[in-house]
């Protein structure tokens, strides 16, 4: 057996640690036929396996650590910590030993595993954070969501090569309908950042359409949109927050009527659908995109499934060729880069 | 009859200008026994007094003007159509006739005619736009949702006094809870404005909880969250555009089940209630904060009742003087003044 994707998952990350990650490693290695490293320790993974019947499974390895990072605990200390799941998991990335790295551990610290231990690509300046966003026709993806603030001109323009790229090979999107996350549509609207990197988007040969507003990210208007990561991080959880508020408020009224209660009854269904549709655990996680080989970031209450849906989500970058393309984007789209090679 | 507040309404800004403007003035006239002076085209004016019955109401007073702005042209214009209905609106505010401005149309122009015609309270730098918005419990202020960007630590620091004398004053919430919007709770997390202004919160003697994150905002744990109005906007228009969507889709999935469909309308009422809740069109509009007077923007799409609540929060910034409280806040509140005031 020659599996054609390796990916090292750090089991001891998440809220439901390691049980559910661990059988979400198994879900997938049986689904897709990956090679799945199980990285923690290596005890209570073993029980894991042995619960599920699955301590034979030569797609199935388990690689000891010895500590783990907590959730509330600085991101940075995971570069000290050289003998947790989560750094072990990532040296295995760095080593070629495994081409992908799941975690539902502490993003931060994911995050810096991602930057410092797999590195970034070549001409990546910023790997950043994208989410595709859920509208009536599609998804929109947003970046940066995190994984950088006080962002320059030149890493926007990045962002959106980054996007687009994302948008193009993942998501299946042709010609990606690129925008500048701005209050007001108009050219000259927004902040200092907004207003110095419109023109050297414009220069960039991607599909760029100006500006986008806030109310564009839901709207289906735009497929890309970038952004300072400070402000895209502060959308994301406002989004999350809100829909949740929404629920709860809706919740409260449908409780002061017994028709209605009823009614909720029998529209079950119906809102099953949609939190299907909203649900994080259905997308499978977030991807630090221009990260030299993919590391896929999931929500910390991410359940087996949720984790068997970010090893497939790797596997896709992987058969993708995702890095190789992004490269090509970047010395395609990138104004100077473009300029140098016309003047060879 | 001696009125206590007489507002300029600006009868031909917003979607529904003049009929429904001019309704909403009558009816704050009638509800609350305010002058209302009705500026815009008289003619047009007139007639939906006359088809009201309610051209001899000596409340009512209309005030011509000869040009209106677009809700599309750059708001800057409003300086040089000295004959538009805001302007003129805006002048009778500044020259004392009027005690507060109150405004559908175009809200840049609106902004503009705030700051520059009414102008900026004693001692506030930046006037900014301050939005409550529901949670489960209460209301959240947020601010500056507009008015600025590219904001200075200082700057924040006033957001975070005006934003306190709002919640205290107007929604009588006592020693509000304040945070400042960022990335992760801990101090020190967060771009370079939050890192530097979270400091000088702390010094203020504001009951200051330290960052919220995006999640905070619908959660009721602060009643005060200041950030860049860059920030803010973002923030604020995604929230509208994924109320929307997210209606959008549990829509098309109860297209989907007639047994789903029956239990839309059980709920009808329930939901009717929490979009009450939700509507901007029951808040009355948001007010421009630390300008001279109180300068009230109502969402385009106001109609008749949201422009006499609109009235109605114009009055009652007049009646619990919260000018007055805002200066002495900012006295109390803002540290170099406090050391000052320690060293006379």
């Amino acid at each position: 057996m020659n599996p054609s994707v390796s990916v090292a998952l750090d089991c001891m990350g998440g809220d439901y640690a390691p049980h559910e990650i661990v059988k979400g490693g198994v879900l997938a290695a049986k689904k897709f036929g990956y090679k799945v490293f199980l990285v923690g320790e290596e005890e209570s993974i073993n029980k894991v396996l042995e619960s599920l019947g699955e301590k034979e499974n030569s797609l199935l390895e388990v690689v000891p650590s010895e500590e783990n990072i907590d959730m509330h605990e600085p991101p940075s200390n995971v570069l000290r910590k050289k003998k947790s799941s989560l750094y072990v998991a990532g040296k295995l990335v760095r080593n070629g030993m495994a081409d992908a790295l799941v975690s539902a551990g502490n993003t931060g610290a994911v995050l810096v595993v991602g930057k410092f231990i797999v590195g970034a690509e070549e001409l990546v300046e910023r790997p950043s954070i994208g989410v595709a966003l859920p509208n009536p026709n599609g998804k929109t993806v947003l970046l940066d969501v995190g994984a950088n603030v006080d962002s320059k001109p030149k890493h926007l323009v990045q962002f959106a090569i980054i996007g687009h790229t994302y948008a193009q090979e993942i998501l299946g999107v042709e010609n990606p309908r690129v925008g500048i996350l701005s209050i007001g549509e108009e050219e000259g609207k927004g902040n200092e950042l907004v207003k110095e990197t419109y023109p050297l988007l414009k220069e960039t040969g991607l599909n760029f359409l100006g500006n986008a507003e806030g109310r564009d990210i839901y709207s289906g208007n735009f497929d890309v949109i970038v952004c300072d990561g400070f402000v895209g991080n502060v959308v994301l959880k406002t989004s999350e927050s809100l829909g949740f508020a929404v629920l709860q408020m809706i919740k409260e009224e449908i409780k002061k009527s017994w028709l209605a209660k009823v009614g909720a009854v029998l529209m079950m269904p119906a809102f099953n659908r949609f939190k299907k549709k909203a649900d994080f655990s259905e997308y499978g996680g977030i991807p630090l995109l221009g990260a030299k080989k993919p590391v896929i970031i999931t929500h910390g209450r991410a359940n087996a499934k949720a984790i068997r849906n970010a090893i497939k989500v790797a596997g896709e970058f992987i058969s993708q060729d995702f890095n190789k393309k992004l490269v090509e984007n970047i010395k395609m789209f990138t104004p100077e880069l473009k300029k140098a090679s016309v003047g060879n």
